[in-house]
């Protein structure tokens, strides 16, 4: 029984949720979703076993609209056709866990190399995927230093290479460009080769912009991930992975527990997430998503003007719309809880920030500076 | 938007999974939970950043409940005063995953022994992970065979070992005794060594059952995994992993990124999960569990009986909610949605099933033997 300590507890937390959650600008978390229309799926022990592509004797499962959404995802990135393969995970680390996992089977001896502005989370997978690594030197943009990439390539030519793409670091949003890191591994003649592309946050609308950053498979990635709560917005964290389904199928093994081949990570998977994307997904339409960005880029230019406009050194990367700054105060970090690395913090100008809300920000820095005397 | 087509699909799934929830005994995942207080909070992009223990930037967040939810089990699990750390994961698996990456961090050369009627994630787990292991024998119940074991670790004296049990195998519920197991240790003189408690079913209820199993951190386990959406029912899988503190702090690392210590699997962390572990937990207390694992175990024995009185070999193990039978025909399995694996098939006795529930699946093996004149 729920006690009125309990439900007195419950409030409060959903305050201060709703109070903390107007004031976050640093985050990559979009904010203007509305699941109440699934809330009735809440009822039930929801969970996609195994593979979403074979069957399963437990029928308690949402994994037709998984596919669905893995199919969406496959045809966005250009998967090769009737060659591709993937799943509803629980969030950008899994989908980039699932990449490097696929490389490493595929080619044990490899070496991955991934810039120094890649997310600390994937010196966590590879240290515990046990994978070799060269970390290569980042650009002042965030994107990785091509010459460091191909003087460090052809030292280590008797090894094939994983490249680990950034496709929005996290801090600039810089996107690593795979047509030009393919064209440098052929210009070494190197031919067995991985490219993992982590499109966490940009994989949600990075083929909507001109130019079309080269980050998916046609352009030579073999396994793409991104995530479903940054761009799209869910109030738990959940991501795709797709890969090239003749790799996938070499990795496979069979299950007779599960009645499937087993070919995810977790086994008994959350199959509320599928279920959110997919309404989301059916919601938005191309129409939606392309919309979304358009008032995002608008916004972070917004910010850029209005930052640089009381002496702030603000800039962004082309067409993101993530605005770094200077590293802002503890007490500006804390309000508006912005992450902050180094030197710089960044404001992350998802689709539902508003000029308003940028305005605020800004003059609560303005008058900082103003009290401080600068 | 959302159109009429997609509404209408959106009905047919609710309507199809209402049907298959009502008749699905043989997957481990109780169905009498009511959420619906919590869905409001499904409005916030909820992230529980990190470790639950250490401050965060980002306030859209429930790792107060979390620690909650942490410390319950942490005293349910006779975790050392001051020396236990702990966290909400995805399920079973990461919990699982989580233990045998921190042995493997403590005792990288170490050897995993396991049993044969070991989960199949596990072995993926171990491959993941790249740690050497041995499969033991398992008894007929499904428990290790702790002389194979014994013999097993006699050979290998100059590896320390890390010990994957059950608390609950998955076919038949049989729980590995830890402390029988460490006493094999001790009498081998092995100290240095690893015991991982793999309670996803049973350790909801194990600290209750008479006799207790030994299966806790006073038996002389180093970390212990139960799974929340089996035993007490969730419609999202999750589950909680507890390790000792001081071991997890050897493997922790700063991360200036989240302004935390990164000592979880995920990073970005599903949030909605803790929240509602901890309103399960506060609804049902101890004298809940209490309660449905007697209403549990009543109804087992009487499945047991039921299906021997029209001569089915049925059997349990020893206070287990889970009843072993020889495998059913493809349209009972369909129906009832039961695991098989090799010659048998089982039901989970969660405590949502209702006697009339189990009359109904007598009666269609009864009916379907009488058809074949058995």
């Amino acid at each position: 029984m729920i006690t009125q300590d309990a439900r007195a507890l419950l409030d409060t937390l959903f305050e201060r949720m709703l109070d903390a959650n107007e004031r976050s600008l640093g985050y990559p978390a979009a904010k203007d979703f509305d699941y109440s229309a699934l809330e009735r799926f809440l009822r039930f022990p929801i969970n996609n076993v195994g593979d979403p592509f074979a069957d399963a004797t437990y029928r308690v499962e949402t994994r037709e609209c998984e596919r669905e959404v893995v199919a969406f995802f496959a045809e966005l990135f250009r998967a090769p056709h009737d060659d591709w393969w993937g799943y509803v995970t629980n969030g950008g680390t899994e989908g980039n866990l699932y990449g490097l996992y696929l490389a490493r089977e595929l080619m044990p001896s490899g070496m991955v190399y991934y810039s120094e502005q890649t997310h600390y989370s994937v010196a966590k997978n590879l240290h515990f995927l046990g994978m070799r690594h060269i970390m290569i030197r980042s650009q002042a943009s965030g994107e990785i230093d091509y010459e460091d990439l191909r003087e460090t390539l052809k030292i280590h030519r008797d090894v094939p290479p994983i490249i680990f793409a950034n496709i929005g670091t996290t801090m600039t949003e810089a996107r690593d460009d795979i047509a030009k890191i393919a064209q440098i591994m052929d210009d070494l003649a190197i031919r067995q080769r991985y490219i993992h592309s982590d499109a966490a946050l940009s994989g949600a609308y990075a083929s909507f912009l001109e130019p079309r950053p080269a980050f998916d498979f046609a352009d030579g990635a073999d396994s793409v991930s991104v995530s479903g709560h940054k761009f799209l917005g869910a109030p738990i964290p959940c991501g795709v992975v797709i890969a090239r389904k003749h790799n996938v199928q070499r990795i496979a093994r069979a299950v007779d527990y599960i009645g499937s081949l087993d070919t995810t990570i977790s086994g008994s998977r959350n199959g509320f997430s599928p279920l959110m994307l997919w309404y989301r997904l059916r919601e938005l339409g191309i129409s939606g998503i392309r919309e979304r960005l358009a008032r995002s880029l608008a916004c972070a230019a917004y910010l850029v003007e209005g930052l640089r406009a009381i002496g702030i050194d603000a800039w962004r990367n082309p067409s993101a719309i993530t605005v770094v700054l200077p590293r802002v105060s503890d007490a500006i970090r804390a309000k508006w809880q912005l992450a902050t690395a180094g030197t710089i913090s960044h404001v992350l100008v998802l689709p539902n920030v508003t000029c308003e809300q940028l305005d605020a920000f800004i003059a609560d820095i303005a008058a900082e500076r103003a009290a401080q005397g600068v």
